[in-house]
């Protein structure tokens, strides 16, 4: 099976980081490929961020779409690129967040995010409400660092990564600890050692809930929620992006 | 005050429709402008067209930014320029689905939502739990009609509509109805007067809420999560949207 | 358009401040008039204190009913009156608490409420949940000193609010301050300035909202919750009371 | 012990009812005395009728506080004057509705409650909620008759009962029935029979499990919530009224 | 009336404590047993615990079934035994942790639970939503000390226990306190007289409450949820297991 | 890796058809044994079903503990033996309840449930809250046939699953079907054709996330909720049920 994880920021150090996590754990049948978009931000900390990496992202994914049998939207969050990819294809999508959130549910009883800056506390909360866990959400703790800090002082932010997830282990009950950043690849068994509870990268749960749900046999259902956008007329975009849409007269 | 209304798809009837709503109900004190976007879908019915929706609009809504007071997104969805301009601005902002939906909590109990195509359903559910509203919400029913029938073929959509808000009102309990589409709007006055409950369309909640807001020198909060988006290199975008970072010795 | 705020407990004093608040922001086209029933206890503290409050407020109301436009309930509560209101008239009712609440949630993501007495905490989470809003409500948090503090050592009550406003930024999370007792009208502006976060008087939030309401042409909605109650005998109230029912053959 | 029902509404014909079943269940060691106020609407039907009932059950309450054990608010509804009782005693007070919802949880996994006229199904759904038990109830469904019908055509309206319990038994899963009206007092076992699932009369609900209250010594706490009113000027309302309030130098 | 309070561990001294609570608070006409089953561990902390107690339990339910008119399983948790005996008889069975939460509800509004070690955090949590009353739950705190040193060391485990609930009033704001493990039976009224707020024993909530369910005649619903399970092979227990079942002509 | 499939009721034609589905799906690289316990009730319908089944269920896996790396208990429901496991292995451990319903919303909007007999409905709705799902699960459907119908008259019931899954997608908005019984196993691929939605086999889906878990080294934390239970004695059980408690010097 092929997977495309598409790391919808424009920084390639990020996407190298998570090529080589995704070598790491596929399994000998997969070929995994981590690519990002030519525009965009270098990374997404708002929702700002979030549409200004959506077009490039999609553009990614739809060129590439009939060479992969799933895909991985690469950044930890509620990203709107991931809805956007089901209605477009019956073929599995899976964010990250989501991934390791559901994972950390069958590992322990609560989790805690540990993400960079404070504002994606709001972000993550409400990521988590939309996929029904709140109450095994035990906090989103952020270390208060911008993303980039991963890039360009990663001692420092492995330190406070570390010290983030002993504050929610101790202080706010949780029992598995999930890495709020793409940026953080790497990072989880260093971090569980230290900690005496699982730590998940998101990347990893994502690529391995995939090869699952492929060799089921799995696919995204295109009935209600995900069906194909009905046909339109569209202004200003590549003919790549027209043709995603039914055919004019199979609408609705 | 001036007031930006942006339709964030490209129907210009759509946009002139709005116009002709904001002019009956705007104070003689109110500017309101109706604009749409150059580029994008020609309605907005999945989150894909939300996305191919998103630049455009961020585009509109920034390059005008210091002409206005306040802007709408006149999108019946939880569009999510709504947050990335928040994130941008400190002036009020407001997306006409939250507009009518907590003027119905203030006017009746229970409110149910009168939309379009089918796959609405789930989007709007949930737009309604984002807002916390679940309870409040009686039910979100469509016509099973596309949203450009609207302008195809208004009188038929018309008697549609004033049949599925008698089915909310008598099967599911409503006391309030929400027009759930931008394209509907001017309907509401004739469908009040046939079903005996107040009928809400969203342009006109969220200009004479902006207009309140305005009126009370209100602005949008900059503290966590609409704070502006830090510093970071954007590729392939004009400098309009760079320039909406803060300065880069300004993160964190 | 004519407002009537009522100020349900029997302090002259708030009500002129209600009364200089809602002179300074209406409309010029507005009539704005505070006034407080001739009975009932001098601040409102508790279930038992909104109750002895109810007959004069409601007298108040039916007796000048004719000759406004909209209702203000102008206490920071769930006030039983504003249902009560709005079973008998048809006309806008809003409370102020509710008011400041849905703009607080189109301001910011989460917001805190800052009130009196101790007693008001759990009063006020139950207005909170009743209005849906639990996910968007940092904290409630009282300065622990009774309402007429505000009226007899407002020196000292501005610095404890200012500091509990402080607090629930700090150590909740709020976006948004609530000042939770119609006593404090007045201290939005001084406070927005030394919080940094938009400070709402729900007087203002709901004389502003009612101005919309009003100029949007809505009513309450007279279906089901707010329905006009039905004919009953009623024992030692004055007639002005009693011929607030339907008709004795329109029941049911 | 004794225990005071009251009966907040002015329908002698009810409050003979509730005697009769309290003679019926009391234990030897009880003394169960009905009353109701002597001013007030002849049936509760909104919640301009339960303010307008709140003065005159206070007053009975107040004022024979010290020959009572406890006390009962013998309506089917989340009357406020429960919460009032609270504040002003120690005692234990109980309204119906809450005793019966909370037994029937013992009983079966989801209870219904058959109700009278429309108006209560949101209301009931209000006091539901209130009480935390929204998923475990299954339906708030009414007859659609008026209280008093219950005095004036008890055949009819019997049959109505049973027809909507068999609907909530059969459509909504309901295994327990909560008879939602105090004038119902007396059907639950001759519909228990019909049904085949426990049939609640709140009166008894509530009766029995003061009974039990004080046989284990238990208190309404005074901590927080349900504290006493602080002192502060009460115009137009006897003195009996006043000096439930906390001593002037003991406030705060 | 005959009541069976099952102690489901094999600590007869936890048993014993039972019988002598029982005996205080039971009224002349009760006849109240307390018992353990032979088999199983001797204190319940997990969720094995809570399984290798069940079949013993269910043994001694079973057998002396006919001799009682309603049971109590005496474990603060939420012992799925109590379902399990729903199913198989139509007498009412009571929980120890539901019956005091109930009864909390009814005399405050927020209670905490004061547990022993630290796993009953989430176990009890669960239960607290399982019945619904998550947001009337100030907080569960537990002393960290395992339940048998409710035996070993009773006087230290009593100052961890008032600390605990002190911090539970000061900090969670509670209102009133549950004993969150039938070990603690007998403390309630010390605890009481020190803390000021109302302190639950949940042995004595459920028996008070058994013995109104059995003064008005009420019973397990036996209509979907606790039906008696249909008649299938059972390899490996006793004929007084099997002869539960259905008869098998009676399934479906 | 090693698999350890549990069915935790004694039919062993279940058991065949369990290890036949395992057979297909899992890797070349697995080894997935299925077994069942030598006691406990023919199929499991009821708590009491449960907890007959869970000691023979408990002893299966304590014994064979050492030989497998990942533990499914292949009963559709929230099964207590999942969580008792937790609490005694580290190794992972996957309900077929939960591995469907959570791989469901990562393919659709919102799943619905088709289970067996009525009973099932309550139960499985109470796993759903569980797992914080509830807004995610658009029904319930019962085909009201018992389990062991599976067995005996396999026609008929696939005939009437058909048509309850039809009812769930056309009237409930289902866009995943989860088959709630392990007997459904081998139906999967054959329905989803019929109805053209993705249908779910929790024992596949559980088999194929404990495969990733594996393959990315996860654990089951034992912080907190999953903690190895602490030394007790333990009366009329075989050793190695006592071993699995802590050492006794080890305890708190």
């Amino acid at each position: 099976m092929r997977v495309l994880l598409i790391n919808p920021n424009t920084s390639e150090e990020f996407t190298n980081r998570i090529q080589e996590i995704a070598n790491v754990y596929a399994l000998p049948t997969t070929t995994a490929v981590a690519v990002n978009p030519k525009t965009g931000p270098r990374s997404i900390e708002s929702v700002y961020d979030e549409l200004l990496s959506s077009v490039g992202t999609l553009e990614v994914a739809i060129s590439d779409q009939d060479q992969y049998d799933a895909f991985i939207i690469a950044c930890y969050s509620d990203h709107p690129t991931i809805y956007a990819l089901r209605e477009i294809t019956d073929k599995p999508v899976l964010g990250i967040a989501e991934a390791s959130m559901y994972v950390a549910c069958m590992l322990g009883y609560r989790f805690s995010i540990v993400t960079t800056n404070e504002e994606w506390e709001p972000l993550l909360w409400d990521a988590v409400r939309h996929y029904g866990l709140a109450e095994r959400c035990a906090s989103v703790r952020s270390t208060r660092m911008p993303v980039l800090a991963l890039e360009e002082n990663p001692e420092d932010t492995y330190d406070l990564i570390l010290k983030t997830a002993e504050q929610a282990i101790a202080e706010d009950g949780a029992e598995v600890i999930c890495l709020g950043c793409a940026g953080m690849a790497g990072l989880d068994k260093h971090l569980e050692k230290k900690l005496g509870v699982p730590v998940l990268d998101g990347v990893v749960c994502a690529l391995k809930l995939l090869e699952g749900f492929i060799g089921y046999g799995l696919t995204t259902s295109k009935h209600r929620a995900y069906a194909q956008p009905g046909y339109k007329p569209l202004i200003g975009f590549s003919e790549v992006f027209q043709k995603v849409y039914r055919a004019p007269d199979q609408n609705g």
